[in-house]
This record gives structure tokens, sequence and C-alpha cells, in this order.
């Protein structure tokens, strides 16, 4: 039995490693109907002034406001015909008029209009510009589109925009005791979790996904599928084999293929994993447990991709106080799941072997190496999956 | 000019009007491949033990705990062959052995084994079941799948899973004014901006979308694109027409086809809305104004969504302090736009004409329509979107 990981490495350490190790991906241009979650390759400059025409912001009459000065509801202003126009929320100011008069201070005697209300130039009118000045940047490199987004572009009548490509990720998983969905069970073996967790959370964060399957504890069936990956995606995933003992067939085929850069993390639960170079691309080992995957997986692999795809939008964050006391590892950087309860943050803790405790948490919190106790009550930020 | 909408129906009668008008969707069988974001049809019921063999917790030896007994530091515990078998974590436990002496308190001497503290039985062991026992309820009907839960799913070995059907949606977009991304900006025009923020925030909510374009405010086109979508799709949505003036061709085309239900919803923004049916099934005509028609969307069409496919699991709320004192009107449900700045909620109010209000939040509040002041500091509900 090996004794350890010998020194780990620090998690901003293996972070700031894993960020020299991937290239920000290509810019493409795609059709506004296709840009749902893709990120902005560059800034989007206002081409058109929204409104582009003034607008009438009530129903009522269009005039000038300066007809209707002085009227009141004792003294209303009587206005001859060609110095109002009827006009409806929304439709286009007529070129002469300034001011729209709103229905309820106003009545129709055949051809004239009785104003009982003065309006000041510019009043009930919304000015052209107002919700979107030409020449302002609308939306900034970076930002993630959504509906909402998404809505502004169009109203720039922008039909293609320039995205960042997806990042494409191989994956798969590896050890003797894994078993795809269509084996039977039998004893010591387990389903193939990870690869169903992975996908879909990759696939959550806009990326293009290739699953490798699962490779037995076979050295050399393991480099075949290091160099598929290498060959076919911006990087390499894979789950299990990274630890010590029999499992360190990932270690001597990255080693084989390329060079092993860490080996054993200071994070907790996520401690058994790899961080390696083949063919110049990241191979990434994330240990076998599917919680402790998956949790390297968000703390590592989400700020990774972003950084790929030069996403500067904020992921959904809170803070609620912590329901009880939590104390931690000094020199690990903690991983918590929490799940939201009256407001409040409660940890899920089953153990890092647990697959149920992601499936109820609300999102998790970050313990630094340096923070030994959060107490009860305290306000802790969580991020929110 | 018509004078008004009369009796405007409340936020709360229209709500539970559009839940009578819509059916729950069918179940569907479905890949655990394609699971992402869907909704569980059926409760799913542990059918095997997690983990079905009891694992080792820690690396070290297998033992039977009453032959560690007395064991210490001073005082170690010598193990024969056969009487320990070296482990490494989450590998199965020899059959005969019930606990794990930790490498650390260990020490090798050819064939036997120094033990230097003792186990209970069942020590550094995971039992069977701990994570998840045969014939409990993992996930409940109306929950809607995730990368973490679709890893439980994996671990029960389930391939195929029933979850409700896709909701089908067909969108138009109505008005003179409106024009496609195609056409160029004349005086008076905008470009159709509501068919890309509610097609995108429908397939945001999973849905399936028949986007059926542009209809100019011609009766005979409207009813003809009424019909095509009540034949399509389990609903109707569009935007515009459904207000006053000229723009009362929806009322029109629902009353010649169906019948209408209400006309005027007590919202702010959002009044002009309009509940049909046609051909037994739901038209609803939002605002033409973007944000009237989103925010509509989001207070209306989202939970409608979720009341079809049956969804139970919460979007994500978040409550923070107002940043400044809002005055809303009585008798009117109100929808507040908000960004979140400094863990405050930010008001963000252009006006329900400004297309860039929702592009800048990060979420919405609710205002009943019985408040009329919510004082700065005091904490609101945000739901994000």
């Amino acid at each position: 039995m090996k004794q350890g990981f010998g020194k780990l490495t620090s998690f901003q350490d293996a972070k700031e490693l894993l960020y020299t190790l991937v290239k920000e991906t290509d810019n493409e241009a795609i059709p506004l109907e296709n840009a749902l979650h893709r990120v902005l390759a560059e800034d989007i400059i206002a081409s058109i002034d929204v409104p582009h025409f003034r607008k009438a912001a009530m129903d009522g009459y269009a005039v000038n406001a300066v007809t209707t000065f002085g009227a009141s509801n004792t003294h209303p202003k009587v206005l001859q015909k060609n110095k109002y126009i009827e006009i409806v929320t929304g439709a286009p100011m007529p070129q002469k008029m300034d001011a729209v008069v709103m229905v309820e201070y106003t009545e129709k005697y055949d051809d004239t209009l009785r104003c009982s209300k003065a309006v000041t130039p510019g009043e009930n009118v919304i000015p052209v510009g107002s919700d979107i000045t030409k020449g302002t940047v609308l939306l900034q490199k970076g930002s993630q589109l959504n509906p909402r987004s998404i809505g502004v572009l169009a109203s720039q009548r922008i039909k293609k925009i320039r995205v960042k490509k997806k990042p494409v990720i191989a994956y798969f998983s590896t050890g003797n005791e894994i078993l795809s969905l269509n084996e039977k069970l039998t004893e010591g073996k387990i389903f193939d979790i990870n690869s169903f967790t992975i996908e879909n959370a990759l696939l959550e964060l806009r990326c293009e996904t290739i699953n490798l399957g699962i490779v037995k504890d076979e050295k050399e069936a393991i480099k075949k599928k290091i160099l598929e990956g290498t060959e076919k995606a911006d990087f390499v995933l894979l789950s299990g084999g990274s630890s010590l003992g029999k499992r360190d067939y990932i270690v001597e085929s990255v080693q084989d293929l390329g060079e092993v850069l860490v080996h054993g993390i200071a994070v907790k639960p996520g401690k058994p994993t790899l961080i390696g170079k083949v063919n110049n691309k990241l191979v990434l080992g994330l240990p076998g447990y599917p919680t402790s995957a998956l949790s390297n997986f968000y703390i590592l692999v989400v700020p990774l991709i972003e950084r790929m795809v030069s996403r500067t939008s904020k992921k959904n964050t809170i803070t609620a106080p912590l329901s009880k006391k939590i104390v931690s590892t000094i020199g690990r950087y903690e991983f918590l799941a929490v799940k939201i309860e009256n407001k409040k943050a409660v940890p899920v803790q089953k153990g890092s072997s647990a697959i149920t405790t992601l499936a109820e948490a609300d999102g998790f919190i970050e313990i630094d190496e340096n923070t030994e106790v959060l107490n009860k009550g305290e306000n802790v930020d969580i991020t929110l999956f």
C-alpha cells in the first residue's frame, strides 16, 4: 500500500494551474434564434435608438403644449380641428405636436376639443432613445444571454451574434467495479453514476460532451481513452483511478503519455484528484466517489469553463445564516452542500460516498483552508446549483 | 375611442381561471440520457440498496473487531495471518470481517499485524443501504431532474423514466407596427422583440414552441393564426392587440371563434391582457409592450406551465432588503423588476415600454393589491430569473 499523496496542492494553486492548461475558445457567429445561454464574444453597441420615434405615453390627444397653457377644470381651453389629434398609447407622435393630454381631461364637442388641464412640452411623450440610446454599450462581452437580453438584441435588429464556441469536453469513468446500466449488479460492483452527473452538469454549462464510456483498470485501455479524449476535446475529464493502491493507473498512464502536474489537492472531499497534461491538453482526474467528483466539478471545473468562454456574468449566490455550527479542517478547502430551509442554510452531510447528499442540496458553501469553525447563525454565501 | 376595460379581473382570479383552461400533460417514458430538467411523472422508489455491499470507509486492514479489543499504543495486539486483510477505501468488506483498523494504527511485521488501537464492530465500515435504503422514496413525482438527481437514478439502474410531456405552446406577435428582423426600420415601426423573449423564456421552462410569426392587425389573419395555434399546441400565446382602440382585433377574433373570458387584469404592468377559449383551448393575449408581456409571462404563464407538468420543485427565491421605498397602487398586483447590488434589492424602473428594464434585472418581486408602501430596508422575496 502506498503511503499517501505526499504534499497536497492547495485549492487556489490547483485552480490557477488549471487556468493555464486551457485556452479561451474561439468565437463563432450564430443566429439570434440559437443564442439562449451562450456567452457574448464582443460588446454590443446600440445602433438604433429605442424608441426611434417619439411615442404617446398615454391614450388621449396629441397637442401643442402651448395651446393648453392656462387650461383648468373651471377654465377649459377649446382647441379647434387640426390643433389636436387622437392618439393611443405607444403610437408615434404627429410631427408638430409636443405633448399628450390624457383622455380623462378632455371632452369632444363636434370638431372641437375641450381641454381641462394644461400640459407642458414633452408631457406624456416618450422621447427618442429614452430606452436605448444609439452608441451606448448595451451588453458586454462575457455576458451570458437570457430571454431578456436576447430581446434587447432583437430591438437592434441583430440577426447574428458573435459568441464563444462551446467548450468540448471528453469524459470517462474508470474502475473494475463500475458497471454500465446495461450490466447486472453483482457483489462489490456499482453502477456508473459519474458519467450521468458530470455529463449533465456539463450540459447545464452549455458544453459539448463526448462520452467515452467506462474503462476498466487496465493501463493500455486507459491510455487509449486519454489519447482519444485529447484528440477530440478541449480537455479530458475522468473519474476514479486517481487515488492510491490498485487505483493508480491514471497516474502511470498520464506519466507515460505526458506529465502529471498535481496529484492530490487539499480539498475536502475530493483529495484524490490529478492534474496532468497530455498532447498539450489538460487531463483532469476526479475522484471516483460521486459526491467528491461533483464537488470538485463545482469548485474547479465550473470556474474553468467560465474562464474558457470568458464568462463574466455572476452565478446565483445568496446569503443565509447557518442552521448549526460547522467544524472544518484547517489546511483543507472544504465544499459543503447545503439546503435552504426556513431561509437558513442547512448542511447536508452524509459523507462523500453518499450519492444522495447532493441530490438533496440546493447549493453549496466553500470554507477556506484557514477557517476552522463557522458558528450557528453566521451568514454564509451559498452558490445555488 | 373606447373608454376602458370596465371592471378589471384580479390577479388571483385570472391565475385561477388560467389553471382551469389547461390540462396536465400526458406522461412519457424517456431514456435517462435525455432527462435533464424534465419533471418526474411518478415517485421513484429505491429498488437497490446503496451501497449494496459493506464497504471500507478508510484505508487500512479489515479485521474482526473482537480481535482488537484491549489494543492500545502501549499494548498493541498482534494479529496473525488470515486475521486481517489489507483494504482500500471503498472496497467491499471481506465476509467475516466487521471493522477496519486505519492504516495509521498498524504496523506490519512479516506476516503479523500490530494493531495499536481497538475498533468496535462496524467501525470504519459503511453499512449496506446507508446511502439509499431499498423501498424508500428517492425522488418525488413533480420534481425537476438535475445532474445530481439523475445520478441518483443511475445508481438504481433506471434506464428509462416516466416524465411529463413538454407543454407545446404556439406563439405569435401582432401589430402593423411590428417588423421582423428581415425588414427595414421605418418611422413608427419597431422590431419584434416579444417572439424572441417569449420563445426563449418558454425554452427555459422546457416547453416545445411553435413560432407562428408576426400577424398584421387584420381580423381574418389573426383568426387564422389563433386556429392554427389551437390545432397544433396545448395553448396559444400572443402579444399585442389586446388593448383598446385600433388594437381590439384580438377581442373580436376570439369572440368570433370562441369566448372571451377576461379582458383586462388588475396587474401593473400588464393590464391589457385577454383570456379566451377557442376550440376548448386557452388563448392568452399578452400586452404588446415587451416588459409588460414578459412580466405577465413570469407571474401568470410560468405558474401555469408548472401546473401543466405538475412541477413541485421550488423556483429560486431569495430574500433581501429593499434599497429604497416603493410606492405601489392599491388594487393593482404589481410586478417589480429588481437587481441585486450589495445584497440589496434595487428596483429597476424604466417604465413598461422599456425593453432594457428586464435585461438589467436579476429577478422580480410581487406586490399584492393591498400593499401601498414597501419601506426602505424592508425584506422582500425575490424570484430569480
